[in-house]
């Protein structure tokens, strides 16, 4: 089968797929992103992923570039002729293409591009066995509310990670709080049962499956604080987990070399775990 | 006359120039770039920039994409195919094509990029008669020492100078000491007839241009400092300019609205945008 991408209006085989050497997102990386995940040929939470692409937008002064309604079409369009029945969905618009001068441009058509991959994502051992993670200073800037494509500090983390045989870096601010990971938000279980993440201010994204998860917690009746932890505190933690698009709720077991309770994946974890993919399961196309 | 880009190995009309939608620069801001001026047929310290791509390459554990050699003889050839006297030669190099993930890629070979552009630098009306600049919050991250395309916050920036009529932002840190400007560093002329710029940290780049006016001012038996300053010493500073490989020596005559000495260029500032335009003028091919 072949598979498509989508590039400013046209569906393009994926090897051909091209931008201008003068987009904005390549010069600049003056562009912004979504990935939504696909579950039994289903879009998880597409509509508040498209409601962050808008805001991560308008934030930058970028137009849509297209409809919320059309764009939704093509996504649905990609993922059938793609024919992804468990992947994801990437989306990425820019500025769009005009002589480099760092001052944006007006006048300027902003560019989309969409591809799909298919992740056998159900089925991964991190979700059962849980992961490694190590903490890294925090070298961002101080806007990472607006989901950019300037992620090259987030792929230095991630490498180091891998390097260091973990899955993940949760990155440290100047008063050691953990801020996130560098793709996943960061989450710990409290030795009196109280979810904890960090608050959604401008030191963070605001995961779509991080929110998710907060009214699956309210609605299960647990309770969970919005705060910043340590990294101590995270290493002394009942249960410590991740959370994105892509990993859903994936348990973390270690810390920086610190077995995290008895090293495998908590119940509370795995419990959140499970009603996340029964979320996913019940879902209706919720684009 | 055409005009041609260098994509990869090819010669390809400036229209057609086209990089994959997986390349590393375009999703993650994974790659590094410089600007050579070209002034009188001759690049302007084009080893200096080569040597900084080579640092920047190096620091991210890019490959040079092509040998020193084998690239300075691309510059020359792209230049003589367009014709540029005067202007400039934009190269890009990133991590290269692959499928997307945080990580970084083995095996993946560089992607390389140059574009020239004629511009009449000499006759700007920026040099004779100075420019605004006004202060922001410097928002980035914390290794600005790497010349990386991860350029979002300097173009928001450059963006905001513009809406309020000035030419440049400098970037100020939270102790309230100028880093530098969005793409130009910044310099102050003390009472004492000093020049003052900040040291090369990893708050600011590393300019070529300031580089090479250090050492003009040493030649010319100045005094100068390397050392922060901040917006309020600035502000009642004697002269205060910018410089850049492109902007040379621009006088700056006011800051956040306040004129600095009689709002016209200095005496020092103009002296060493002189003797900085002849070290332009006399150069050989430096590459």
């Amino acid at each position: 089968m072949a598979r498509y991408a989508y590039v400013n209006g046209r569906y393009v085989p994926h090897g051909d797929a091209a931008v201008h050497i003068e987009d904005r997102g390549f010069q600049f990386a003056d562009g912004v992103y979504e990935v939504v995940p696909i579950v039994n040929s289903r879009m998880v939470d597409a509509g508040p992923h498209l409601d962050r692409l808008e805001r991560s937008l308008s934030e930058l002064t970028i137009a849509m570039p297209l409809s919320r309604k059309v764009l939704e079409l093509v996504m649905d369009e990609l993922i059938a002729r793609n024919g992804v029945n468990e992947g994801l969905i990437y989306m990425q618009v820019t500025r769009g293409v005009s002589p480099r001068d760092h001052k944006f441009p007006s006048g300027v058509r902003p560019s989309i591009v969409m591809t799909t991959k298919r992740v056998r994502f159900l089925t991964q051992k991190k979700l059962s066995d849980g992961v490694k993670v190590i903490t890294i200073p925090d070298i961002r800037w101080t806007r990472c509310d607006i989901k950019t494509v300037a992620l090259l500090p987030n792929c230095m983390g991630k490498t180091e990670a891998a390097a260091a045989g973990a899955y993940e870096a949760w990155q440290v601010d100047g008063d050691g709080m953990v801020t996130e990971g560098t793709s996943s938000n960061a989450w710990i279980v409290t030795h009196d049962d109280k979810l904890v993440t960090r608050p959604a201010g401008h030191e963070i994204l605001r995961g779509v499956t991080r929110q998710t998860l907060l009214r699956i917690a309210a609605e299960a009746g647990l309770t969970f604080e919005e705060r910043p932890f340590s990294v101590e505190e995270a290493k002394s933690a009942r249960e410590t987990f991740l959370s994105s698009a892509t990993s859903f709720v994936t348990p973390v077991v270690e810390l920086d070399e610190v077995t995290i309770g008895d090293g495998t994946p908590g119940p509370l974890s795995r419990r959140l775990q499970g009603w996340y993919l029964d979320y996913c399961a019940g879902l209706k196309n919720s684009a």
